[in-house]
């Protein structure tokens, strides 16, 4: 059989980088070729970033992804890299720029992949399964492909498909069968969740078989906005055989020699039937039959000159280091694409502003990182001790200011009794972290977790105050655990846990009136997020939460503290989504909403 | 031929509220009965208010809706109203509750219309044409029904279709020529933007005669977050002509007896062909077939007991009074579905604040609106005059909290200069107005126009706090003008102006440093809201910009001051649609963005 072999350039691409990205294609290429690759995949829309979301509809950009993709064949071939055939994606568009009424409706731009040689671009194919769900809106942007694009290069038959393209029976992977093809290259901008690397290999493997063929995954790695792409690139065979595999949430180029079957001699009739409808979870019949272009490329691949090529198989981490490595690799880039230098935010002494310490500390070094204590009244000492604790455990620039006489020059001019004053302190807080942000530069960082901002317990402007917040998605439960699991980690290592045991142990409080706990406005927390993870993740409604055991009237009230808190969720700064449902782009509900379950 | 009185109720439904609306219907139904109405129909998604966005994926909100379904044909009965047939919009769905997978992937729940006679649900018929860009979701969401629901009423062949439905060529509306209907009832909610209603008319007469039938077009009213629906119904007759019209932005019932080609005897094969495929912008081509359900009704239409009802056609009024009615029923909305008794916002005396406070007058009356001065060093006394004189003129609650003191604290403890001073001002009072609205429970309004929103010229956490506002997509350009017609309306009806003459006219000024204005900063508004609406509302690039005959400096800042402001966008409070582009769910762009126009 014949080898061919395969690198992919799991890569962090940057959205509007255009020139930057393609030189990370020209950079992770030469190295590609330097370990003797013949053919190298990089992901989805690596040329433009993912999602390039409305950018689309501007035929600048769509234009500027064009040229820059010819561009890239041209200096592909100008670095002496014109022989090793280079699958990228980009984003195209059919004919002429259309009319501002056809760009309103997503016409005629194309999720594109191309298939670069010899300086040329030699094949394009247009992903056909669009994904409309979560957090995509791909029928609002692109139109599908209804041909699978297959390129006989040295004597394999290779067909180009796209991300979801992978997810769903039929279509391209049915056609890759009836066409016969021995590789499939599919190039991913597939967004973290946690445990979903668990579903991704076994449809991978299904789809493999589906085809017939050997599947090369490639997936980006980086954070943008609210998203983390976390690699885990992998090559199967057709008999559904993990071949190689690389590494979460880094980049990375995984080279891997495979043996595949060779293409039928041209004019050979391609083999017989399609493979049966699958009929599983979220996947389509694949009743559609897409058609099939083949491109035939006289050039032969670059000699392989040395011994095998063999990826292997990187092992897999636990829960808490996967999502610790997407909320910093989150976190990270956040900070760096958008160019700031440094990152500052409340430290309280609390469990949830600790934890967003270690994170900005893992992510950006502690020299970048400014941790404002700002007590009042009602901070308790150990809230200041385990704050300065923390701080000389981390290393990061600690700083104090306190509250009080901004505070009682509002007291003094305004008559504000109860909660008015509550939030008043968290508002002077806010103001504090803005003004050092005027001041100094930083990015501010707010750290209301997502059993807080799922019920609201939090004061707009207040501690919401922020450009990011590293814990959105994180339910109360999870941030002790990652607590606890960060500090185990960094004993294992021989390092300096770097959060307070007292910050992970005690009763947590927002200390805006003397003696106050969270728990005098909340039910347990271990209760309240198996409430809101069926709620919001699973989109339960009261009869089936109190089918599942909990409390009717706990139930109740949970509901009712979700539906009024969102308002401010709507006005929240963007964070890492780690779970199946995030708040953001993946969970669209309206403010106005008079629905109360069981009423 | 035979005649059938047609009863189009526009009204107002509130998303969430499906108690209240069904009650809604069994109220309107009651006049229309009272006026002999022989058919009345409300709007898309009645039931449920519109849009639902993520509810549809709660089982137990999909559930509610469908046995409120069923209970209204009940009421209806009950209230001696099953003679009267009803059609209404709701969400139905396919067979037993999906799986939460299904869920995610929006499959089997339809966007639905049913007809309701004698206390049953006789038809219903599912939205074929989901639309799936500006602020509409609907492939997220929906199933597109593939076939025609008919109902011989009366010895009358009546199609039930559904908003988007209207909008394309073929589908539904060439179904029904094919089958041969005298009648289609057409449901929407379709948002409100300036001038839709001269694109709505033609599209509507376009389709009667693709259908060779009457269209009864029937449009809500009211407003839900960002969007406001403005009734404009109609009734077009085969030919296209205009029979009858509804006024805009109001509830009101259109009463109007419609001759109607009678069905052919049962068994009659359908008429020959299906109309042309249609070019036209924005409409497809019209290639799919749907099928036809047909059902036949043996109750016969109550009888007509009085003379001819004639609906009359209402006139349009003028542009800005369009948008004044869009922004006061939009606010008025918000704030009483949401339940607040009454709204706050800084009152500075510029043009902003000042058309804001007539549009909450309006809206709410002036005994629901309070209105802070909150003066500083750098305000000048023509400003504080203003305030006061719109206070006057309107009579809204007036107060006045200086911020110098609680200003001055900050300073006193932090080391602060240039930009972050100016922007402490704006912050302390979003303390303020944050405060009263704990204290005593108003809405807090933020004043911003588009302009700002859209170059980020305003405060995060400053002049930016608050939960709604009227302003959002309002350019600066038309701020003026509409507070020039507000005034010259008033004038009109021989009422006093509301806008002090001076807040139009004076240089716009921020007031956070001596003698600062506007125009230190930002273009001239004319200048700039025109490169604004190439960029934004247009999706213009730098090159056609640049075309269009603006200076290319002046560009490159205009768009780059655009592109940075995204994250300001983010958290900023929502604000009721009148363009063809609001920032929002309409335009959706990434934070992380490193393309540069023209770089």
């Amino acid at each position: 059989m014949p080898s061919l072999r395969l690198a992919l350039a799991q890569v962090n691409s940057t959205v509007g980088d255009i020139a930057g990205n393609a030189a990370s294609v020209r950079r992770w290429t030469r190295r590609a070729a330097d370990s003797g690759a013949q053919l190298v995949a990089f992901p989805e829309m690596m040329l433009t970033g993912y999602p390039i979301e409305d950018l689309v509809f501007r035929d600048s950009f769509v234009a500027a992804s064009q040229d820059a993709l010819r561009q890239l064949a041209t200096d592909l071939a100008a670095d002496g890299l014109g022989d090793v055939a280079v699958v990228v994606g980009y984003v195209d568009a059919d004919g002429p720029a259309p009319t501002s009424s056809d760009a309103v409706r997503g016409r005629g731009r194309r999720d594109a992949s191309a298939l670069l040689l010899g300086g040329k671009v030699k094949a394009t194919y247009f992903k056909h399964h669009l994904p409309n769900y979560g957090v995509f809106d791909e029928d609002r942007y692109f139109e599908p492909g209804d041909s699978l694009t297959v390129v006989r290069f040295g004597g394999i038959d290779v067909a180009l498909t796209v991300c979801e393209d992978v997810w769903q029976a039929g279509g391209p992977f049915a056609a890759a069968r009836r066409a016969g093809v021995g590789l499939v290259v599919n190039i991913n901008a597939s967004p973290y969740e946690l445990n979903k690397d668990e579903v991704r290999l076994p449809l991978i493997q299904r789809r493999a078989a589906e085809a017939g063929a050997t599947v090369a995954y490639v997936n980006m790695v980086g954070g943008q906005d609210e998203l983390v792409f976390d690699g885990d690139s992998v090559i199967v065979n057709a008999r559904g055989e993990l071949l190689a595999r690389a590494g979460q949430f880094a980049e990375e180029l995984l080279v891997h020699d495979v043996e595949i079957e060779p293409a039928p001699a041209t004019g050979t009739p391609p083999p017989a039937p399609a493979t049966s409808a699958e009929s599983l979870r979220g996947e389509d019949s694949g009743a559609d039959d897409m058609g099939i272009e083949r491109v035939e490329l006289d050039q032969q691949p670059r000699p392989v000159t040395d011994g095998p090529a063999v990826g292997g198989i990187a092992e897999r981490i636990t829960d808490e280091a996967e999502i610790w490595s997407a909320l910093t690799l989150g976190l990270r880039d956040y900070v760096d694409k958008n160019g700031f230098r440094s990152v500052t935010f409340g430290l309280s002494g609390g469990i949830d502003s600790a934890v967003v310490a270690a994170i900005a500390v893992d992510a950006l070094g502690p020299e970048r990182v400014v941790g404002v204590s700002m007590p009042s009244g009602y901070s308790s000492a150990h809230s200041k001790d385990d704050a300065a604790d923390l701080a000389k455990r981390t290393g990061l620039d600690y700083r104090t200011e306190p509250i009080q006489p901004m505070v009682d020059a509002f007291l003094a001019n305004m008559s504000l009794s109860g909660l008015a004053v509550e939030n008043l302190q968290a508002r002077v807080r806010g103001v504090i972290l803005m003004a050092l942000s005027n001041q100094e530069g930083h990015l501010v960082l707010t750290t209301g977790n997502k059993s807080e901002l799922a019920v609201g317990y939090s004061t707009l402007y207040g501690d919401s105050v922020g450009g990011f917040n590293p814990l959105k998605d994180v339910p109360k439960t999870l941030v002790w655990k990652l607590a606890r699991w960060r500090n185990a980690d960094a004993a294992r290592r021989g390092g300096e846990p770097p959060i307070p045991e007292s910050s992970i142990t005690k009763p947590p409080s927002a200390e805006l009136r003397p003696g106050q706990v969270d728990s005098d406005s909340l039910p347990d927390y271990e209760v309240l997020d198996a409430i809101l993870t069926g709620y919001i993740d699973r989109d339960e409604g009261r009869a089936e939460l109190i089918a599942a055991g909990h409390d009717a009237a706990l139930v109740d009230r949970t509901l009712r503290m979700v539906d009024i808190a969102e308002y401010k969720r709507r006005q929240s700064a963007p964070g890492t989504k780690i779970s199946i449902k995030a708040f953001g782009r993946d969970r669209r509900l309206p403010i106005t909403n008079r629905f109360r379950e069981g009423v």
